[in-house]
């Protein structure tokens, strides 16, 4: 685990690029105790990257834990906020899940659908490495914006 | 009961509406066993009229049950059924609801959001009469056609 984490941070440009301030704004927001405090930000993005060897050790069938299921909504409130900032209008989000780990992720901007995905085995949500987190984030971003862009009068409702 | 059954039994304009239709296959299609074999449409859809007297017994807090959360997605899956029936497209309705009863009913046509509400104290979900009901479903239906007729583009996203 350290070994990931001092690669991650020693990855200047990841660790200050939007996405990864989101991230770890959005999972702040949800540590009412300030649990999280005393963690750098790799350590608090550290369970969202599952490595070949972590996604082997976690069943393949399996109910998410709420952990799980408040790390999924931070990643799409970050995506929502990044939404947000690039272009002024509100992003609003919307997890639907199942308790068996499976549902509808919706993302709206006035009256345009920007994101709609099916989800499942969410129990096993992660990404390889944080950069891919991010390239991952960036590609929803990209397309959200150019729908915005395309559609701006009905995001604009 | 059987008074104000027989008083909408009695609407035959009201009983072969498309709405009142649709929800009468709506509700059967939550029903495996053949429970509501029995059932005419009015007795089937009194559930859903709730008169003065009927809500002021429901108290005013209270968690939904499942047969309350059936009977609310009833309700926009025969709305979405009517979107897509008069427009050709397909309406997919999300009815997001946390367990205390308070949460956002969604429909989408393409990447067009048709239908976007908010929806609270849902163990009290219910209509003064079953015109009233039909009204308001056509209300929904009508507003969303427009948008649908106005956005016609993202609609067929």
């Amino acid at each position: 685990m350290t070994e990931t984490l001092a690669g991650i941070a020693a990855d200047e440009g990841l660790m200050q690029s939007q996405f990864v301030i989101e991230m770890d704004r959005q999972m702040r927001a949800i540590d009412p105790y300030g649990e999280f405090d005393r963690l750098s930000t790799a350590e608090l993005l550290e369970p969202f990257i599952l490595t070949k060897e972590k996604r082997r050790e976690i069943p393949l069938v399996g109910d998410p834990d709420e952990t799980v299921v408040a790390r999924i909504k931070a990643y799409y409130n970050a995506i929502s906020a990044m939404i947000e900032s690039e272009c002024g209008l509100m992003a609003v989000p919307l997890v639907h899940l199942s308790h068996e780990g499976f549902g509808r992720v919706i993302i709206t901007v006035g009256k345009l659908v920007v994101l709609d995905r099916s989800v499942r085995d969410v129990h096993r949500f992660g990404f390889p490495t944080l950069s891919k987190m991010k390239d991952e984030a960036d590609k929803v971003l990209s397309v959200a914006l150019e729908l915005i862009g395309e559609h701006s009068k009905v995001a604009g409702l």
